[in-house]
């Protein structure tokens, strides 16, 4: 066997099992939360309506209830993101995932952007936010730089790649769309200070996927293929 | 000249004029918006964000504002579906377009969907609430009817066919990607009664398409390409 350049728990707590597909049902909800436990990920990215739910399922077992809120185009409303954020957590939110308003991000209003953000942080009440930037939109790479800049002056904790429901021009080396690319990834380590966190998503589908992720500097990433994924780990290392 | 079916009045008068695109500035919004007076349609549909922008500019025009609540997923908390909702109608809203909580309808738990909507509908205080089914997601077409009458029941005032958002099966003979079929529309109308209407998006791209829908007994219709619409209106009967 291969010596494994990281644990198997190292890898599982870098993984926000995804459960986000708008067609799933309750009870497909509840089967993909007990994935989560057995792999024992680091969180269970979920619908907001299914938080308390996952709230209660997931209690005690070292897995985090994720909702993302007002996902995934990010034109909501600011305080329409607050409010759900506060309920989310009165329902037992432990981290959010929110996507930045890119609209105002592509007209230049960078203060609407922050202030979105950051209003949305402040009613997290020190629980992690993640901010999603849509990697697959830009044209122009240097506002991928800034988008990761307002991000950190705004106090989010991490800035991640992708919703997973926006187009991308990106393919991967199986001719499947992701949404970046690695030069992205390393770009965007690179615009935050080590303060902030980074996370990947539509992109990790396969164990080599993760390690350049990690490789790159990003702590945490979104996957669905979370059982394959956990076996292809064993099958190479265990 | 052929006679027209119908005036070029009457057929903008049918048009939500669709102004959704994650990627849209605030000056690509106040675009649209002029489009939509010039052409005299019947709303801009617009992110709720902009609901303020656009109540200024289409002030005296004859367009109405519909935000789209919540957008595209439809599994926000009924909460957050609320609070958007007074909100919009604050910033001048005069319609919205909301989505269905689909995963609580592919789990039967068909008094929650009922219940989410009808919360809308209340808040919303007499305004049309267009409630999107998301047709390309159905493999069961009776859950289609199902759908449309729970959203009759909630007191919806629209169903209609989809977010333009959402991946479906059904291609026009163009082989472009349209959300829901000829039959589909035919059992939607079928499926509620006289007292609400049926709205067409993600399809209607030529003139031949809106006259098809309107054919069906449609009576609205959302149009990204409305100049381009109008333009073969007045080509073919100007």
């Amino acid at each position: 066997m291969t010596k494994a350049p990281i644990t198997r728990l190292e890898l599982s707590k870098m993984i926000d099992h995804s459960l986000l597909k708008p067609t799933l049902t309750r009870e497909d909800t509840l089967k993909g939360l007990e994935v989560a436990i057995k792999e024992q990920v680091a969180s269970a990215t979920i619908k907001p309506c299914y938080t308390a739910l996952a709230a209660d399922m997931l209690k005690g077992t070292g897995v985090m209830v994720n909702p993302v809120i007002c996902f995934p185009l990010g034109y909501d409303t600011t305080e329409t993101k607050v409010f759900e954020t506060k309920q989310v957590i009165d329902q037992g939110a432990e981290e959010i995932d929110m996507v930045l308003n890119l609209g105002a991000l592509f007209s230049g209003d960078y203060q609407y952007v922050q202030d979105d953000i950051a209003a949305v942080v402040e009613a997290a009440q020190g629980l992690t936010v993640k901010v999603i930037l849509e990697t697959g939109y830009y044209e122009d790479l240097d506002l991928i730089v800034k988008a990761c800049q307002l991000i950190e002056t705004a106090g989010g904790h991490f800035v991640k790649t992708s919703s997973g429901f926006a187009s991308s021009p990106y393919k991967n080396e199986f001719g499947e769309t992701v949404g970046y690319t690695n030069d992205i990834l390393r770009l965007m380590r690179d615009s935050v200070s080590d303060k902030v966190q980074v996370k990947a998503a539509q992109g990790v589908r396969r164990l080599k996927d993760a390690l350049e992720v990690i490789e790159i500097g990003f702590t945490r990433f979104g996957v669905s293929r979370t059982t394959e994924l956990m076996k292809e780990y064993d099958e190479t290392y265990g």
